[in-house]
This record gives C-alpha cells, structure tokens and sequence, in this order.
C-alpha cells in the first residue's frame, strides 16, 4: 500500500525523548516537532492564510464536524477541495468530527454503528460513523484524516474505558477499509485507553497493527491534572513505533508543547493561541500579558521585545489595548497573529534545540523567561 | 502664512465641472478626486493600514470625537502623533468632531462658547469648542483639521440656519487664531446655510475670505433627498475658489460620488464601504451583491468578475457566504479589502476619464453596469 503521508526521524536528542523529523504530505513537508493552526471553519479566525505561511506554517487543522454542517463537505468537494476553498496550499490535518460529536453530551447516543447527534446549528439528526468520516474527509481533501474514535472523560470507568478502546480500534478497521485513495490522503489512528498503563498497551497493540503513517494519543488534555497528563505521556509514546509521526491533539500552550516534546511528540494543535488573542490575551518571552491592563495605557514599546512578528514590528501595547477596548476587529487580527507567530517561532527554536542536542537547556532558558504559566 | 497643505488644478472636464487635481500634504500627494476610506478609531475597521495604501489609499480619515473620548488625544500625541500611533504613513484628515456631537442630540447642548455633551461611553460632561477641536486635532497631528462647526438638520428654520452659519463663520476664525503651526498642518473650512442658496452664498463668501487650502461643503448628506442635494451641489461649488480643494463629507455610494465629481468636487469619505462589508454586502461592476443570498452557495466564480483585488483573485462567493453565515471575522476583513478597493478603483477610473475628457461617459458606463443603486 502508498502512503500518502510519511515521517522521517531526523535525530533524536541524547538526554530526552525530543526528536527531530519530518512528515512528507502531497502538500508539502512539515519540519516536526511542529505547532498546527487551527481553522475551525475552513479560516484560522483572523487571519488571511499566507499571513500564517509567512510566519512559517506549514500544515493547519480543520473541522469536521464544523465543515460537515456547515457549509456540507458536498460543497467543498464541488469547490475542488477544502484547499482550494479555504485558499491554503500547505498541508491540511482534519479530525474525525469524533470530539466535537462526543462534547454534545445529551445530544448525541453512541453504538456500535457510530455516533448519532444532534447539530448545534439546527438540532437536525446526524450518524457519524467511521465510514461517513472518511467519506467527509474524502471530500474535503486533506491530507491527513483522523480516525473515528470515541474520546471519553479522563475519569470514566475501566471497563468502559476497555470496551471503548477496542470499538475505536475496530472503527478504525473501518475507517481503513473504507478510504480508497490512499495515495492523496492518508489516515492517523487514535490510541485511547485513559489513565490505565495496560489499557493504553492494548490500544497501542491494536492500532500499529494497522500500519500507518501516524498515530495520536487520544483523550489527553481533556481536563485531567497535568501531573496525570504527562504521566501517561510518558509511558504511552513507547507503545508506539518510532518511524511514525506522534500527535498530542489539542494542546497549545507553552509548557504543554514543551513537555510533550520531552516525551518524543512530534505533533500538536490547539485554538488556544487565536483564542485568547480575541480576549486580549498574549504569549511573550517574557509571559503572558493581558493588554486590557491599565498599565499599557501610555506603554508604546511593543508586546514581546523579543519578537519580530507583524505586530511587534508595527504597533505598541497602548494602540492594541485601545482597539481592544475599542472593541475593534484590528485587535483580534494582531493579537492573533502574534500568538501564532509566538509559537510557531518558539517551535523553530524547540526544533534548533534538538539539533543541536540542547533541548532541555532550551526548555529551561524558555521556562526561567516565562515565569508562571 | 506658509500652508502645510495646498491644492493644484491639473485639468478641467469639457462638458461637465469634474476635475482632476493633486492635494499635497506633508505626508505626500492625493491624486483628486478622490475617496478616502474612514478609520473612526484610529483603524479602518477589519483592515491592516498597509493593505489600504497597496490598494492606492493615500490619505484617511479619523474621529476627533471617538479619539478624544477613547483613547485620549494626549495619548495618542504622546505616541509621537496619529500617524505613528496607527502605522500609518499616508495623509490623514481628521474631522472636527461637531458632526458627533451634534448627532447626540438630548445630550448636547450649544452656545457661542461651543458645544456641552456627554459622553456616549461614559456619560462624562464635555465642552467642544472651536478651540478645544484644533487642540485634539493638533495633538492627533493629522495633515488636514477641519474647522469646528455646527451641523444641522436639512430642514431646520431658516432664521436659525442663518444664526447658525454665522456662528460656524465665528467658530472658523476662531479655529484659525488658535492654530499656530500651519508648516505641518492646515485647517480646512466648512460651508454652511442649509438648502438655501442666500445662506449658501453668504456662508462661502465668509469662509473663503480666511484663505484656507480647502473648503468643504457641510450640512449635506444628512438625510434629504438626493435630487436636493444634488440642487444645493449644483449651485454652492460656484462659490468655491478654484485653487482650493472641494470636499463633500460623508459620502460614499458610487453614484453621490460620480454626481459630486460633476460638479466640482475633489474629496469624499464615508464608512459605507467597510459598514455594509460586515453585513456581507459588496459593491461590484454588476451592481451590489448580497454574500448571504442562497444562491451563491455553490458560486465558486469571484465576487466580481471584473475585480483584480485581493478577494476577487483568491476567494469564491461560496467561500465568503460560508465565513459570513459561520460569523467569520476573515469575511469583515475580505468584504471590507474588496468595497475599499471598488470604491478607490473607480476614483482612479473617474481620474482617467477626466484626463481623457470623457468624465460623462465613463458615468454612463458605470450607470449602465451597475443598475439599480
């Protein structure tokens, strides 16, 4: 079997588990470990696309659930693909839909068959299941597709943590018998099992089996301490092969990105950095700061004296505080690219920190700079 | 007195007032006529200022009122004036702030002195006198100040419309003595006297003795109808010297600037480009077009198939209908790029055909494609 997607170890670090690589997609190639944009809804909020290839991104996330609704995958697919439609032409990861499906609580019922849920949109009744996620993805034209997998609270109980991980490896059977084309689109699997050591092996076990490109260690950061996070990280990364790419999903901030680095991550993605740009919320070398503080009032030095992004270039704390309190759009759209540039920058260095087999003195300079998190 | 800003007549229109002229300000040259996009808060909404001056902008405007109230003129002179406080490096023409006040209504209150309001943020009591508006204005450093008047209704009483203008002749001479350094910046004064051409005659003879470098024509644009404004337009440029800049405030829709531009006028600005683009309406060749509208929702074709702006060359009308359903910020930002670029694209156009001698036609041809305004 083609893949269309592959990963190659560049190096790894001698006093962790850091590693240096790259994935290979039709669109282009990743340098890992990398940061994934999030664009919910075919934009990453804010900003126009090359505005995020400039500062060196080279592979977003994208939506299913979102784009299944709203505007229908049939429409993108008619569009010549999510690419196209969204006018991004570096590589594209989407989810399953799985997480935004199983975060609807009451609104959705889960069997064997796959998931059926009500739109948030509209309250019209929907099946997910393996084989209409990749049918969806298979219209949206990305190059990474994530499996189905069912994503349970951190603190449900064992047997059903065990029953769910072997329904989401046999999802993922199906989802991998369903996808044709193979040579234009790969998928990731899902490791799940909770908190529990073996049930994490026997996730691990059954997923690798089905040879992939990639795989993800699911159901973390999902409200758990991050003692219990890192925990699990820690022995989970092993179950897994080290010529595939490993993605930690929807984690964003910097300690996160740096701890699951440490542990051999080579993927992540969060909404965290847009997010919190459109509350007035940025990421510095020197912490995070909230521009609404009266103490930017008169301060016309810039966010981040470290920083060269657009924003930091152009503009002072005092002029983003106003748009801020001006409730103007310009705020949100600086904001935002800072924080991204912020971490894609900060993964550049994470990345030149491996190389030069000085990840964890790079962690530790970074950590000392950024105070609390 | 050595003016900051002066006007110079390039060429006459054979068959109608329309011409072509240069603004020149310390901050360069404006090609006239021209539209010039408003930035209320020291922003023009959901745009970045050098995407306005790629599109061919060389001059804004902005608010005294809103960056006397938010964040404060002594902020923003602190920040080394407007232009650097916004990263702005073209012309800027701020108003006076009376046409604000005014609008408050219950809440203002006017005298010889000038104008008592409160505050539409905070309700604080404020005085905007003739004096108080040059000092902001000199504080915000913009090239070009407008002189502090009183806006009326259009059907106010005759014998008030006749206090008023005088009242507004006093409050310019006012304007005048308080502001000292004219090398970097000059006053513009404003016509008054309603739909009256006695008043209209009386205000131009009183305004254009103080020899500004522009004057501009107040009190229209204010809810009566076009055919009456076009009367008033007809007569009141007459009154106006030759080698001084034009301006009609507050205008803004295609066909009010092809009527200004026939007779005789040179500036224009107006929020309705940006405002009706966050409602998902765009101004194109064919006429506007309403982004919501069903059935674009599988139009893959451009906004405007005869647009080379940023939107037009990368985005599809289903795409922006989706953003703009999905509350998407990037279709603020898209819708905005694409009326601006119209708006100062057709400027240009009209700039042509005036140096071409075929102003009337070019009109017609635009009237003929756009239809119904």
């Amino acid at each position: 079997m083609k893949n269309a997607v592959s990963y190659k170890l560049i190096k790894e670090d001698s006093k962790s588990k850091a590693r240096r690589g790259r994935v290979t997609t039709p669109h282009g190639t990743i340098e890992t470990p990398v940061f994934m944009p999030v664009g919910t809804q075919a934009t990453v909020k804010a900003m126009r696309p090359e505005q995020i290839s400039e500062m060196g991104a080279e592979i977003i996330l994208s939506n299913t659930y979102h784009l299944y609704l709203r505007p229908g995958h049939e429409i993108i697919k008619e569009a010549g693909g999510l690419h196209k439609f969204m006018n991004w032409n570096g590589s594209i990861l989407t989810d399953s839909g799985g997480f935004q499906v199983f975060s609807l609580g009451q609104l959705r019922k889960i069997t064997e068959e796959g998931a059926m849920f009500r739109s948030h949109i509209d309250g019209s009744k929907h099946l997910l299941s393996p084989e209409k996620s990749i049918e969806i993805q298979n219209a949206l034209g990305s190059d990474i597709m994530m499996a189905f997998d069912e994503c349970i609270p951190y603190d449900a109980d064992k047997i059903y943590i065990k029953d769910s991980l072997e329904r989401t490896s046999r999802w993922l059977k199906r989802c991998k018998d369903y996808h044709k084309d193979t040579e234009n689109q790969s998928i990731f699997g899902i490791m799940q099992g909770g908190m529990h050591k073996d049930l994490r092996y026997q996730s691990a076990m059954e997923i690798v089996e089905m040879d992939l490109p990639g795989y993800a260690i699911g159901g973390l950061s999902v409200g758990e301490p991050k003692e219990v996070m890192i925990e699990v990280l820690d022995y989970c990364v092993d179950y897994l092969p080290k010529d595939k790419a490993r993605y930690l999903m929807g984690v964003g901030s910097p300690d996160y990105l740096f701890e699951g680095v440490e542990r051999g991550v080579d993927m992540f993605d969060c909404v965290l950095p847009t997010r919190i740009a459109r509350h007035g919320l940025a990421m510095t070398s020197h912490g995070r700061v909230n521009i609404k503080n009266a103490k930017f009032k008169r301060d016309f030095t810039p966010l981040d004296d470290n920083c060269d992004c657009y924003t930091c270039r152009n503009y002072s704390k005092a002029y983003l505080r106003h748009l801020l309190k001006s409730d103007e759009m310009l705020s949100a759209m600086l904001l935002s690219n800072h924080n991204l540039h912020f971490l894609i920058n900060m993964m550049k260095n994470i990345r030149k920190s491996i190389e030069e087999d000085r990840f964890l003195e790079y962690k530790r300079e970074f950590y000392d700079n950024y105070g609390k998190f």
